[in-house]
Protein backbone atom coordinates (compact mmCIF):
# COMPACT_ATOMS: atom_id res chain seq x y z
CA UNK A 1 0.00 0.00 0.00
CA UNK A 2 1.39 3.14 -1.32
CA UNK A 3 0.69 6.00 1.06
CA UNK A 4 0.86 9.38 -0.59
CA UNK A 5 -0.23 12.98 -0.15
CA UNK A 6 0.73 13.55 2.67
CA UNK A 7 4.12 15.16 3.36
CA UNK A 8 6.90 13.29 4.89
CA UNK A 9 7.89 16.03 7.03
CA UNK A 10 4.39 15.55 8.63
CA UNK A 11 4.55 11.80 8.85
CA UNK A 12 8.00 12.67 10.90
CA UNK A 13 5.57 14.81 13.59
CA UNK A 14 2.90 12.10 14.44
CA UNK A 15 5.06 10.23 16.56
CA UNK A 16 6.32 13.18 18.65
CA UNK A 17 2.33 13.84 18.94
CA UNK A 18 2.36 10.62 19.86
CA UNK A 19 4.70 10.87 22.50
CA UNK A 20 3.54 13.47 23.99
CA UNK A 21 -0.39 12.32 24.35
CA UNK A 22 1.05 8.83 26.09
CA UNK A 23 2.80 11.24 28.42
CA UNK A 24 0.28 13.34 29.03
CA UNK A 25 -2.16 10.09 29.64
CA UNK A 26 0.26 8.50 32.18
CA UNK A 27 0.38 12.32 33.95
CA UNK A 28 -3.58 10.98 34.52
CA UNK A 29 -5.09 13.80 31.89
CA UNK A 30 -7.88 13.13 30.04
CA UNK A 31 -8.15 16.28 27.63
CA UNK A 32 -5.19 18.35 25.53
CA UNK A 33 -5.50 20.84 23.66
CA UNK A 34 -2.86 22.40 20.42
CA UNK A 35 -1.76 24.91 22.81
CA UNK A 36 -0.71 22.17 25.49
CA UNK A 37 1.05 20.08 22.88
CA UNK A 38 2.53 23.05 20.82
CA UNK A 39 3.97 24.01 24.46
CA UNK A 40 5.46 20.91 25.09
CA UNK A 41 6.99 20.00 21.78
CA UNK A 42 8.40 23.77 20.54
CA UNK A 43 5.86 23.45 17.54
CA UNK A 44 2.78 26.12 16.98
CA UNK A 45 -0.54 25.64 17.71
CA UNK A 46 -1.37 26.32 14.21
CA UNK A 47 1.40 23.81 12.78
CA UNK A 48 -0.77 20.74 14.80
CA UNK A 49 -3.74 21.84 13.98
CA UNK A 50 -2.96 21.70 10.54
CA UNK A 51 -1.32 18.14 10.75
CA UNK A 52 -3.75 16.76 12.24
CA UNK A 53 -6.67 18.47 10.09
CA UNK A 54 -4.89 16.35 7.08
CA UNK A 55 -6.25 13.17 8.87
CA UNK A 56 -9.67 14.24 10.09
CA UNK A 57 -11.66 15.82 12.75
CA UNK A 58 -10.30 15.46 15.98
CA UNK A 59 -10.70 18.02 18.68
CA UNK A 60 -13.83 20.00 19.62
CA UNK A 61 -13.85 23.80 20.04
CA UNK A 62 -13.81 24.41 24.00
CA UNK A 63 -12.87 21.06 24.98
CA UNK A 64 -9.52 20.14 22.78
CA UNK A 65 -8.65 16.70 22.24
CA UNK A 66 -9.97 13.42 23.90
CA UNK A 67 -6.45 12.00 24.67
CA UNK A 68 -7.18 8.72 24.60
CA UNK A 69 -8.90 8.84 21.30
CA UNK A 70 -6.34 10.76 19.41
CA UNK A 71 -4.05 8.41 20.70
CA UNK A 72 -5.71 5.52 19.22
CA UNK A 73 -6.51 7.26 15.88
CA UNK A 74 -2.14 8.40 15.59
CA UNK A 75 -1.64 4.63 16.29
CA UNK A 76 -3.85 3.70 13.82
CA UNK A 77 -2.23 6.02 11.25
CA UNK A 78 0.95 5.43 12.30
CA UNK A 79 0.59 1.43 12.05
CA UNK A 80 1.83 0.62 15.99
CA UNK A 81 -1.21 -0.42 16.49
CA UNK A 82 0.00 -3.55 16.84
CA UNK A 83 3.50 -4.54 17.62
CA UNK A 84 6.68 -4.94 14.62
CA UNK A 85 8.96 -7.70 14.74
CA UNK A 86 12.25 -6.37 14.01
CA UNK A 87 15.87 -7.79 13.62
CA UNK A 88 18.83 -6.18 15.00
CA UNK A 89 22.53 -6.93 12.94
CA UNK A 90 25.54 -6.25 15.25
CA UNK A 91 25.41 -6.60 19.07
CA UNK A 92 28.31 -5.31 19.28
CA UNK A 93 28.33 -2.20 22.67
CA UNK A 94 25.58 -0.65 20.84
CA UNK A 95 23.60 -4.00 19.64
CA UNK A 96 24.00 -4.67 22.89
CA UNK A 97 22.70 -1.55 24.65
CA UNK A 98 19.71 -1.66 21.93
CA UNK A 99 19.08 -5.26 22.93
CA UNK A 100 18.23 -4.25 26.05
CA UNK A 101 17.03 -0.72 26.01
CA UNK A 102 13.52 -0.32 27.97
CA UNK A 103 12.34 2.43 25.19
CA UNK A 104 10.63 -0.18 22.85
CA UNK A 105 8.01 -1.85 25.59
CA UNK A 106 4.83 -0.72 24.80
CA UNK A 107 5.36 1.12 22.10
CA UNK A 108 4.85 -1.43 18.60
CA UNK A 109 8.28 -2.86 18.27
CA UNK A 110 10.51 -5.77 19.59
CA UNK A 111 13.42 -7.21 18.89
CA UNK A 112 13.03 -10.67 17.56
CA UNK A 113 16.13 -11.50 15.71
CA UNK A 114 19.60 -10.68 16.53
CA UNK A 115 22.85 -11.25 14.30
CA UNK A 116 26.34 -10.73 13.77
CA UNK A 117 29.38 -11.52 11.98
CA UNK A 118 31.77 -12.48 15.28
CA UNK A 119 32.13 -16.28 15.64
CA UNK A 120 32.59 -15.63 19.12
CA UNK A 121 29.17 -14.02 19.40
CA UNK A 122 27.12 -16.47 17.17
CA UNK A 123 25.00 -18.89 19.55
CA UNK A 124 25.11 -16.64 22.34
CA UNK A 125 21.84 -15.61 23.96
CA UNK A 126 21.01 -11.86 24.84
CA UNK A 127 17.92 -11.43 27.29
CA UNK A 128 16.83 -14.80 25.54
CA UNK A 129 17.44 -14.66 21.75
CA UNK A 130 19.94 -16.15 20.33
CA UNK A 131 22.79 -14.51 17.96
CA UNK A 132 22.31 -15.68 14.69
CA UNK A 133 25.25 -15.71 11.54
CA UNK A 134 25.28 -13.28 9.12
CA UNK A 135 24.79 -16.12 6.56
CA UNK A 136 21.35 -16.38 7.92
CA UNK A 137 19.84 -12.81 7.56
CA UNK A 138 18.18 -13.20 4.27
CA UNK A 139 16.46 -16.70 4.62
CA UNK A 140 15.53 -16.02 8.51
CA UNK A 141 13.96 -12.39 7.51
CA UNK A 142 12.01 -13.68 4.64
CA UNK A 143 10.70 -16.80 6.43
CA UNK A 144 9.49 -14.61 9.24
CA UNK A 145 8.73 -11.98 7.15
CA UNK A 146 10.27 -9.33 9.12
CA UNK A 147 10.39 -5.68 7.68
CA UNK A 148 11.85 -3.51 9.93
CA UNK A 149 15.98 -3.81 11.10
CA UNK A 150 18.14 -2.04 13.18
CA UNK A 151 21.95 -1.39 11.53
CA UNK A 152 24.20 -1.35 14.49
CA UNK A 153 27.42 -2.83 12.74
CA UNK A 154 31.00 -0.59 11.76
CA UNK A 155 30.86 1.66 9.51
CA UNK A 156 32.31 -0.48 6.85
CA UNK A 157 29.81 -3.60 7.09
CA UNK A 158 27.01 -1.38 6.79
CA UNK A 159 26.12 -1.40 3.25
CA UNK A 160 26.58 -4.79 2.21
CA UNK A 161 24.41 -5.69 5.22
CA UNK A 162 21.66 -3.17 4.60
CA UNK A 163 22.14 -4.70 1.06
CA UNK A 164 21.10 -8.20 2.02
CA UNK A 165 18.12 -6.70 4.41
CA UNK A 166 16.79 -4.95 1.21
CA UNK A 167 17.15 -8.39 -0.46
CA UNK A 168 15.46 -10.14 2.50
CA UNK A 169 12.34 -7.94 1.87
CA UNK A 170 13.00 -5.38 4.42
CA UNK A 171 11.40 -1.93 4.47
CA UNK A 172 12.38 0.12 6.91
CA UNK A 173 15.84 0.37 8.28
CA UNK A 174 17.05 2.42 11.53
CA UNK A 175 21.06 3.08 10.61
CA UNK A 176 23.47 3.77 13.22
CA UNK A 177 26.59 3.54 11.26
CA UNK A 178 27.23 6.87 10.71
CA UNK A 179 27.09 6.75 6.50
CA UNK A 180 25.09 7.23 4.07
CA UNK A 181 22.96 3.79 3.20
CA UNK A 182 22.38 3.63 -0.48
CA UNK A 183 18.75 1.72 -0.82
CA UNK A 184 16.07 1.04 -3.28
CA UNK A 185 13.08 4.62 -3.31
CA UNK A 186 10.54 1.65 -2.00
CA UNK A 187 13.00 1.04 1.45
CA UNK A 188 12.92 3.43 3.76
CA UNK A 189 16.32 4.61 6.05
CA UNK A 190 16.29 6.55 9.49
CA UNK A 191 19.82 7.49 10.45
CA UNK A 192 20.28 7.78 14.53
CA UNK A 193 23.06 10.68 14.51
CA UNK A 194 23.83 12.13 17.83
CA UNK A 195 26.10 14.95 16.20
CA UNK A 196 22.89 16.66 14.61
CA UNK A 197 21.02 16.65 18.00
CA UNK A 198 24.22 18.42 19.80
CA UNK A 199 24.58 20.80 16.76
CA UNK A 200 21.10 22.01 17.10
CA UNK A 201 21.68 23.04 21.19
CA UNK A 202 25.19 24.35 20.80
CA UNK A 203 23.83 27.55 18.62
CA UNK A 204 22.31 28.78 22.04
CA UNK A 205 25.34 28.32 23.61
CA UNK A 206 28.00 30.88 23.80
CA UNK A 207 30.75 29.39 22.08
CA UNK A 208 33.87 28.28 24.44
CA UNK A 209 36.86 30.88 24.84
CA UNK B 1 24.53 35.32 24.58
CA UNK B 2 20.95 34.63 24.11
CA UNK B 3 20.00 33.96 20.42
CA UNK B 4 16.35 34.37 19.27
CA UNK B 5 14.21 35.28 16.82
CA UNK B 6 14.59 32.29 14.66
CA UNK B 7 12.36 29.21 14.88
CA UNK B 8 14.05 26.62 17.01
CA UNK B 9 12.14 24.63 14.05
CA UNK B 10 14.42 26.23 11.28
CA UNK B 11 17.88 25.64 13.86
CA UNK B 12 16.88 21.79 14.01
CA UNK B 13 16.89 22.01 9.96
CA UNK B 14 20.85 23.91 9.94
CA UNK B 15 22.65 20.32 10.96
CA UNK B 16 20.91 18.74 8.33
CA UNK B 17 21.59 21.15 5.61
CA UNK B 18 25.25 20.90 6.89
CA UNK B 19 25.55 17.05 6.61
CA UNK B 20 24.37 17.35 2.97
CA UNK B 21 26.75 20.08 2.31
CA UNK B 22 29.17 18.08 3.78
CA UNK B 23 28.32 14.93 1.81
CA UNK B 24 28.24 17.09 -1.53
CA UNK B 25 31.59 18.77 -0.55
CA UNK B 26 33.18 14.54 0.25
CA UNK B 27 31.61 13.43 -3.31
CA UNK B 28 33.70 16.60 -4.99
CA UNK B 29 30.85 19.23 -5.49
CA UNK B 30 31.71 22.71 -5.47
CA UNK B 31 27.98 23.90 -6.38
CA UNK B 32 25.20 23.19 -4.98
CA UNK B 33 21.08 24.30 -5.04
CA UNK B 34 18.40 24.77 -2.85
CA UNK B 35 16.73 21.80 -5.23
CA UNK B 36 19.65 19.28 -4.87
CA UNK B 37 19.53 19.73 -1.24
CA UNK B 38 15.41 19.23 -0.91
CA UNK B 39 16.04 16.27 -3.13
CA UNK B 40 18.56 14.67 -0.45
CA UNK B 41 16.85 15.86 2.65
CA UNK B 42 12.86 15.27 1.19
CA UNK B 43 12.72 19.37 2.27
CA UNK B 44 11.01 21.63 -0.16
CA UNK B 45 13.23 23.95 -2.07
CA UNK B 46 11.24 27.03 -1.34
CA UNK B 47 11.64 25.98 2.95
CA UNK B 48 15.47 25.65 2.07
CA UNK B 49 15.67 29.44 1.05
CA UNK B 50 13.84 30.79 3.59
CA UNK B 51 15.24 29.41 6.27
CA UNK B 52 18.74 30.28 4.75
CA UNK B 53 17.72 33.96 3.66
CA UNK B 54 17.21 34.41 7.79
CA UNK B 55 21.03 34.09 8.21
CA UNK B 56 22.07 36.25 5.17
CA UNK B 57 22.39 36.87 1.33
CA UNK B 58 24.55 33.19 0.34
CA UNK B 59 23.31 31.70 -2.74
CA UNK B 60 23.34 33.29 -6.35
CA UNK B 61 20.91 33.30 -8.43
CA UNK B 62 21.83 30.69 -11.60
CA UNK B 63 25.17 29.32 -9.71
CA UNK B 64 23.24 28.02 -6.66
CA UNK B 65 25.10 28.12 -3.73
CA UNK B 66 29.08 27.66 -3.18
CA UNK B 67 29.36 24.23 -1.02
CA UNK B 68 32.25 25.14 0.84
CA UNK B 69 31.50 29.12 1.72
CA UNK B 70 27.42 27.98 2.59
CA UNK B 71 29.54 25.25 4.96
CA UNK B 72 31.65 27.39 6.86
CA UNK B 73 28.87 29.73 7.48
CA UNK B 74 26.50 27.41 8.75
CA UNK B 75 29.48 26.23 10.75
CA UNK B 76 29.68 29.78 12.32
CA UNK B 77 26.60 29.94 13.05
CA UNK B 78 25.70 26.75 14.63
CA UNK B 79 28.60 27.37 16.96
CA UNK B 80 30.41 24.18 15.77
CA UNK B 81 33.39 26.27 13.61
CA UNK B 82 35.54 24.81 16.98
CA UNK B 83 35.53 21.81 19.21
CA UNK B 84 32.97 21.18 21.97
CA UNK B 85 34.53 19.06 24.84
CA UNK B 86 31.39 16.38 25.97
CA UNK B 87 31.23 15.08 29.19
CA UNK B 88 29.60 11.19 29.34
CA UNK B 89 28.16 9.85 31.79
CA UNK B 90 27.24 6.44 31.98
CA UNK B 91 29.80 3.48 30.47
CA UNK B 92 27.41 0.54 30.38
CA UNK B 93 27.16 -0.70 26.51
CA UNK B 94 25.58 2.53 25.64
CA UNK B 95 28.45 4.89 26.69
CA UNK B 96 30.68 2.43 25.71
CA UNK B 97 29.84 2.05 22.13
CA UNK B 98 29.47 6.27 22.85
CA UNK B 99 32.85 6.40 23.42
CA UNK B 100 34.25 4.65 20.20
CA UNK B 101 31.33 6.26 17.93
CA UNK B 102 33.48 7.32 14.83
CA UNK B 103 31.10 10.15 13.87
CA UNK B 104 32.09 12.70 16.49
CA UNK B 105 35.45 12.80 14.40
CA UNK B 106 35.84 16.15 12.96
CA UNK B 107 32.20 17.67 13.53
CA UNK B 108 32.89 19.77 16.29
CA UNK B 109 32.73 17.56 19.64
CA UNK B 110 35.14 15.52 21.50
CA UNK B 111 34.48 13.34 24.08
CA UNK B 112 36.85 14.31 27.19
CA UNK B 113 35.50 12.75 30.49
CA UNK B 114 33.80 9.77 31.42
CA UNK B 115 31.86 9.01 34.21
CA UNK B 116 29.94 6.07 35.61
CA UNK B 117 28.66 4.99 39.82
CA UNK B 118 29.87 1.30 38.79
CA UNK B 119 33.20 1.04 41.65
CA UNK B 120 33.96 -2.41 38.34
CA UNK B 121 34.01 0.57 36.01
CA UNK B 122 35.84 3.34 37.76
CA UNK B 123 39.47 3.80 37.24
CA UNK B 124 39.72 1.96 34.56
CA UNK B 125 40.78 3.74 30.58
CA UNK B 126 38.38 3.75 27.45
CA UNK B 127 40.25 5.02 24.34
CA UNK B 128 42.67 6.55 26.91
CA UNK B 129 39.89 8.30 29.03
CA UNK B 130 39.91 7.19 33.00
CA UNK B 131 35.95 6.55 33.74
CA UNK B 132 35.70 8.91 36.59
CA UNK B 133 33.20 8.67 39.71
CA UNK B 134 29.61 10.22 39.09
CA UNK B 135 31.12 11.92 42.84
CA UNK B 136 33.42 13.79 40.74
CA UNK B 137 31.09 15.19 37.96
CA UNK B 138 30.21 18.62 39.67
CA UNK B 139 33.93 19.56 40.42
CA UNK B 140 35.70 18.09 37.25
CA UNK B 141 32.54 19.65 34.69
CA UNK B 142 32.71 23.33 36.78
CA UNK B 143 36.79 23.19 36.56
CA UNK B 144 36.78 22.00 32.81
CA UNK B 145 34.27 24.42 31.86
CA UNK B 146 32.03 21.91 30.54
CA UNK B 147 29.16 22.68 28.76
CA UNK B 148 27.96 19.79 26.87
CA UNK B 149 27.09 16.26 28.09
CA UNK B 150 25.52 12.83 27.30
CA UNK B 151 23.64 11.34 28.94
CA UNK B 152 23.48 7.02 28.66
CA UNK B 153 22.32 6.18 32.57
CA UNK B 154 19.85 3.96 32.96
CA UNK B 155 16.23 5.31 33.47
CA UNK B 156 16.16 5.21 37.26
CA UNK B 157 19.17 7.51 37.07
CA UNK B 158 19.21 10.06 34.66
CA UNK B 159 16.92 12.74 36.27
CA UNK B 160 19.68 12.90 39.49
CA UNK B 161 22.61 13.21 36.84
CA UNK B 162 20.50 16.07 35.40
CA UNK B 163 20.36 17.71 37.95
CA UNK B 164 24.25 17.48 38.79
CA UNK B 165 25.02 18.18 35.30
CA UNK B 166 23.16 21.63 35.44
CA UNK B 167 24.37 22.40 39.01
CA UNK B 168 27.67 22.04 37.30
CA UNK B 169 26.51 24.76 34.67
CA UNK B 170 26.06 22.19 31.61
CA UNK B 171 23.26 23.48 29.01
CA UNK B 172 23.19 21.13 26.55
CA UNK B 173 22.25 17.60 27.72
CA UNK B 174 22.03 14.66 24.83
CA UNK B 175 19.57 12.00 26.47
CA UNK B 176 19.69 8.23 25.85
CA UNK B 177 17.49 7.27 28.66
CA UNK B 178 13.91 6.72 27.86
CA UNK B 179 12.11 9.33 30.08
CA UNK B 180 11.27 13.17 30.54
CA UNK B 181 14.68 15.19 32.24
CA UNK B 182 12.97 17.86 33.96
CA UNK B 183 15.91 20.81 33.55
CA UNK B 184 15.71 24.37 34.18
CA UNK B 185 14.77 26.62 31.06
CA UNK B 186 18.14 27.59 29.62
CA UNK B 187 19.64 24.64 29.37
CA UNK B 188 18.61 22.35 26.41
CA UNK B 189 17.77 18.90 26.10
CA UNK B 190 17.50 16.65 22.87
CA UNK B 191 16.11 12.78 23.17
CA UNK B 192 17.42 9.60 21.24
CA UNK B 193 14.63 8.30 20.90
CA UNK B 194 14.70 5.56 18.10
CA UNK B 195 11.02 4.54 18.39
CA UNK B 196 10.10 7.68 16.94
CA UNK B 197 12.24 6.96 13.61
CA UNK B 198 10.67 3.93 13.68
CA UNK B 199 7.18 5.18 14.04
CA UNK B 200 7.97 7.37 10.98
CA UNK B 201 8.68 4.57 8.69
CA UNK B 202 6.19 2.39 9.39
CA UNK B 203 3.89 4.64 8.54
CA UNK B 204 4.77 4.01 4.75
CA UNK B 205 5.08 0.00 5.03
CA UNK B 206 1.87 -2.36 4.57
CA UNK B 207 1.33 -3.72 8.54
CA UNK B 208 1.66 -6.80 9.07
CA UNK B 209 -1.17 -9.46 9.19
Amino acid sequence: MARTGIPDIVIGRLPLYLRSLIRLQQGGAIFTSSYELGQMLGISSAQIRKDLSLFGEFGKQGTGYNISSLTAELRRILHTDHEWPVALIGVGDLGRALAHYGGFVNRSFRITHLFDNDPAKIGQHIDGLEVLSVDLIEKTIKTANIKVAMLATPIDEAQAVADTLVRAGVEAILNYAPTVLLVPENVHVQDIDPVIHLQRMVYYLEPPA
